[in-house]
């Protein structure tokens, strides 16, 4: 998508260790207009697919999911990353952030992920795909199916997007990093002329 | 606001202490376009007042303040709970939480609460007022101001609402609870009679 790999040019920051920062726009402060067009781009990209809900993952992954909820008019989701001592029938996941080398938890209560139920996944970052994965197995948990999943951005130099394609879900990326080496971005742009609108 | 209090008592539930869950369209599921029209509610009762920016606190915050920022066409920032490794230049504030009995931090980066811009923070529970309070903290070390400060759910027995308008904030809250004695929602009806929408 033109505006968001624009955008991540002007605005987003490299560090070590392959770090992107978007924490201007997408997930500390955030871009609402910006949100609400990646939003509208994934309903373009997920056209026909059957979608009775959206899940997430909280924090960052709450605008943007909400907004495509919004514009399916279905109900959105976010997974927990703590247990609430509040809520009983929980379905829980073990997830390993490189990040932060360290694993938590992501929950989900099993009234809110049921059997039969068509979830398209939606996220900010998909890097190793751990948090993908730990929403597919409690989707399995549920008996849910994920039929799709949609990111603001994907680091096409680590290996999430490859598993999760190797499991025959369709994934959208609105922006493909294919390397970050010498703190330079370096957009997949062969990847990216499929979708006419770039 | 009629149709949140109505689907308050549909889908609300009580629980021991005074807790009020909404767990099933509010903080875990969410209904995106109820979000939407509180957020016009908001935008509605705000009228006049200046906003540069929408603030709230992650998570269950996060989905009514981008849908407000979008409408009013300003970004929305969200303080964290967790200091990020990747981030410097931090404005930090302890909050206690009755529900939860700890404290914890909540902060934002100094690059996105700048001296003098004009803020509407907005959150999903208004109770003791202490994340409220926390922002407040965070705006008055940047220099910033809070022009206003809207809330989804307002619990009038706890003390909260009085502490925010004593200090003469403009404070708006969709629905008020006056009491959850005996697992029975009561609306303040009498302080909503000079909402014209109701």
């Amino acid at each position: 998508m033109r505006e968001l790999k624009e955008r991540i040019l002007k605005d987003g920051c490299c560090l070590e260790g392959g770090i992107l920062k978007v924490d201007s726009f997408i997930n500390h402060q955030m871009d609402a207009g910006l949100m609400m067009r990646m939003a509208e781009e994934f309903v373009r990209r997920f056209k026909g697919t059957e979608i009775d809900k959206v899940v997430t993952v909280e924090a960052s992954g709450i605008a943007p999911a909400v907004m495509v909820a919004y514009l399916l008019d279905v109900p959105a989701v976010f997974a927990k990353k703590k247990v609430p001592s509040t809520m009983s029938g929980i379905l829980k996941s073990e997830v390993f952030s490189f990040t932060k080398s360290r694993s938590y938890n992501i929950c989900i209560s099993d009234k809110y992920l049921t059997k039969g139920e068509k979830c398209l996944f939606i996220d900010d970052f998909l890097a190793n795909g751990n948090a993908a994965a730990g929403i597919l197995d409690l989707a399995s948990q549920a008996g849910a199916e994920i039929t799709g999943m949609g990111f603001l951005i994907e680091k096409s130099f680590q290996r999430g997007g490859e598993m999760l394609r190797g499991k025959g879900i369709h994934v959208e990326s609105l922006a493909i990093i294919e390397s970050l080496d010498n703190c330079e971005i370096r957009f997949n742009e062969l990847n990216e002329k499929n979708n006419k609108e770039d």
